[in-house]
């Protein structure tokens, strides 16, 4: 049964960002998208609550994906835990390069798309937070470990979005890590 | 005029603080808020959208100190700058304190204001983002020292909130610096 319903989900993505990719996001429907998909619109709402979710949903695998390699890492300094689970995340990114810079251009010219990630990604910076206190991480530093964390998954997106050498999401990570340590050190 | 203006919104967001401390958010009408600060519900209007935006004028205010203490600094390392730019503006926390955690408090037990927030963060990022790059900074140091601030300001206020023993923003400023610092250090 799971397997279904991820199908279907993928289907409805896939199709819609084909769609907003060649149409552009408000002309299209979810009409043409449950078409493009080769399904109704009647099950497109089973999946998704509204349009604009199809740009939102993959958020909650990739947070789950995060959390499960904090939970299996085995190195002791949190930050490293959290960089290596954004590089495993990352690696969807690779995958479905077009797919997901069309999907932040999106996000980026909506102000409504905006405040929508912006709390996904409190919500993943709290989750990172208490994945790590799982762990035996003190409160304080699981805090910042995981806005940090969080931090660097935003710069890492933004530099990986606009790279013209298309270097992977990992590199991006590196870079902004570096930059991140450049700029708070003393 | 300025003045006046600068007045009667202090009037009123003094009188709306206090009302929410003593009778709830909720509980508390424009009217009441009005009344209070001893002006009309009609004038609350000429200087307010709705109820909420009494928990988010100040930011505009605080913002514009943060850019003024930054193009005024003369420390060559922008991480300093805008840390002394929040130092500054944090003293306005330190002078209401027990407003400032009414504040906090609602906006913590509302959805809706948490993204307000997280939106007004954002706008701060950018301005401190486009501050930097006025003084000559290169863009992706001005980005990521940006988040870095907004980073610390947040992290901050929270201690700040939390403190039993009443220490000053600033000291929480430099407390959350050196727990970054930590986190990040190879």
């Amino acid at each position: 049964m799971v397997r279904k319903i991820e199908n279907a989900r993928e289907r409805f993505g896939t199709a819609a960002i084909e769609l907003f990719r060649a149409r552009g996001y408000a002309d299209t429907t979810v009409a043409q998208i449950a078409a493009a998909a080769g399904l109704t619109e009647r099950t497109f709402f089973r999946y998704f609550i509204d349009k604009p979710e199809v740009l939102f949903w993959r958020a909650a695998e990739l947070e789950a994906e995060v959390l499960d390699t904090i939970a299996r890492g085995d190195d002791p300094k949190p930050l490293n835990l959290v960089i290596a689970a954004l590089e495993s995340a990352g690696r969807f990114f690779d995958r479905h390069r077009q797919g997901v810079q069309v999907r932040q251009a999106i996000v980026a010219e909506h102000p409504d798309f905006q405040e929508r990630e912006l709390m996904k990604m409190r919500s993943l910076a709290i989750a990172i937070r208490t994945a790590l206190e799982g762990r035996g991480t003190p409160t304080g530093t699981a805090r910042m470990v995981a806005q940090v964390g969080v931090l660097i998954w935003q710069a890492a997106l933004e530099r990986w979005c606009e790279d013209e050498l298309r270097r992977d999401f990992a590199h991006h990570v590196h870079t902004s890590l570096a930059e991140l340590t450049d700029a708070t050190a003393r």
